[in-house]
């Protein structure tokens, strides 16, 4: 099969890379859509040297084959993280965060820029019938965007700031709004922020101040942005990754006693259970076929990704 | 009166600088025994340079005169911090933090490095009768102490790493090490860590992880230790201030969802109640004349400071 591979220097498509072969507890998946993330952006500029495999962890599919025989021929969209289920991570509830968890496209494991992909089966969610592949396949961001609200208490009177006017930042400050919170948005992009307007107040500039501050704009300055921002006691919820460091004096936070909370992969159930029952606005993802990966890495859209579905997997 | 002033360039000895006067809700305190805290060092380096005044922020003293007149020849401590009693911090629990608050020796108000100074009544806490000057000037960096304990949950089973060797390592372990959980000292000097060793396990390098590691090295790397050490879904807590930025990258905080707490000035009550009880061991106080406060600074002892009381005064 055709394959986006990736071996720490540039990524490339492989012609004849051959079809996964599940292990006893895995399925085989037939991937339907796959998503584009900025994590795989950030590793084809060197934020992951060490992976060698097929890229992409965002992705709806059809089990073809499983040690569930319940699950063949099912929907479905899948967790990120297989943990060993040995360290004290995995017998903490924090499996997640294995040292030695394989992440599919990430770490360890083949992703979903190809027409089949084997994961652990456990990691599988059932995608309800009436939601269309082209909502299901943001199941994981909006799952990293509820996160936030695993994490830290968002009550419906806190005011709450989202750093950054992009698809992070879009997910992050609708699943925030959906509280009940006065949620601020506070962007670059007057244009961009058109979109907001329906949730949350947008600004491009504001001297005010909040208890909560989510960094989503993806670049090393957002710290410092939220760091102006937040007030003395509150929170920071940090979302972007990065590949390179900035210079930073950390001693405000100290001073001011803010609380800094990184935050990444959220529970998959609220995210299908809010996209079922259409309470996230989502504009239409763009898809391209595999060969046209590279037009596909420079989509301006919202959300770009690949489709492999029947009429245009008959190329494959 | 002498004085050890500050204005932006090189710390001063003044030798007529006027005696304060108390406003109507103010007491004035004949100093006892005043104490040098690293942050008064990192203010000679540049950390405050819009202060102007009297430096010094640690001291035991006598009331002289107050709006209170129950106070009046008692011995006393007292907070740093004199908010205005109508800003969002003040209203919600978080005078510490007023924007236009007054800290004593740090900002908009003379300090204690002098044998007189006017502090807000409402700051002072009496001191138990038993608890001798030179115990009872270690409240507030013990109270500062105290604070990790108010912000964090500290279990009886939770791992916790102090990085550090100093002062502010000894007294954070120390009370940490009180709640009864295991406690490592990550340090760079053997000799100092001995002192830690009646409480805690101490070592000079480690590849273990930490739920909650404490930052009180008071150096920049002291972040970048603690990411490596902290486990992912763990806590940080910073107490460390400094003048100068680093080249810091914080994508691991988001990967490991790792939280990140700034910690400062804590509470007065707990502390004098500890050192009360002796539950808290500290090495003597080194005392010096104002006059030679250079040699103060410089002194390499556990805590230097300044003695104001009786024999030494009359040369004031």
């Amino acid at each position: 099969m055709k394959a986006l591979y990736y071996d720490g220097g540039k990524a490339k498509l492989k012609e004849d890379y051959p079809v996964p072969v599940p292990l006893a507890h895995e399925s085989l998946i037939k991937i339907s859509l796959a998503a584009i993330c900025n994590t795989d952006r950030e590793i084809m500029h060197g934020y992951k040297p060490d992976f060698a495999g097929v890229l992409g962890h965002e992705f709806v599919g059809v089990v073809e084959s499983s040690n569930d025989p319940k699950l063949v021929g099912r929907r479905v969209v899948g967790e990120l993280n297989e943990g060993c289920g040995e360290c004290v991570y995995c017998k903490t509830g924090r499996e997640h965060h294995c040292v030695y968890r394989k992440c599919i496209g990430i770490s360890g494991k083949d992703g979903c820029f190809a027409p089949y992909m084997t994961i652990a089966t456990r990691l599988l969610h059932i995608v309800p019938d009436e939601l269309p592949d082209e909502r299901a396949v943001f199941t994981e961001p909006l799952a990293a965007a509820l996160e936030i609200a695993e994490q830290v208490h968002i009550k419906p009177s806190t005011e709450v700031c989202v750093i950054g006017d992009g698809r992070l930042a879009f997910m992050t400050a609708q699943v925030l709004a959906l509280t009940g919170a006065p949620v601020t948005v506070l962007g670059r992009h007057e244009e961009k922020l058109e979109m907001f307007k329906p949730f949350a107040n947008t600004i491009t500039e504001t001297r005010q101040s909040f208890e909560i501050v989510v960094d989503a704009c993806g670049s090393p300055s957002g710290i410092e942005t939220a760091m102006r921002h937040v007030r003395s006691k509150g929170t920071i919820v940090m979302k972007s990754t990065y590949a390179k460091g900035r210079e930073l004096n950390l001693s405000p936070l100290v001073v001011n006693e803010v609380k800094l909370i990184g935050s990444r992969c959220g529970p998959f159930e609220p995210a299908l259970s809010l996209l079922e029952r259409a309470l996230i606005d989502l504009p239409p993802i763009e898809l391209f076929k595999l060969e046209d990966w590279e037009a596909a890495f420079a989509s301006k859209a919202f959300k770009a990704g690949f489709d492999f579905r029947e009429k245009i997997l008959q190329k494959y």
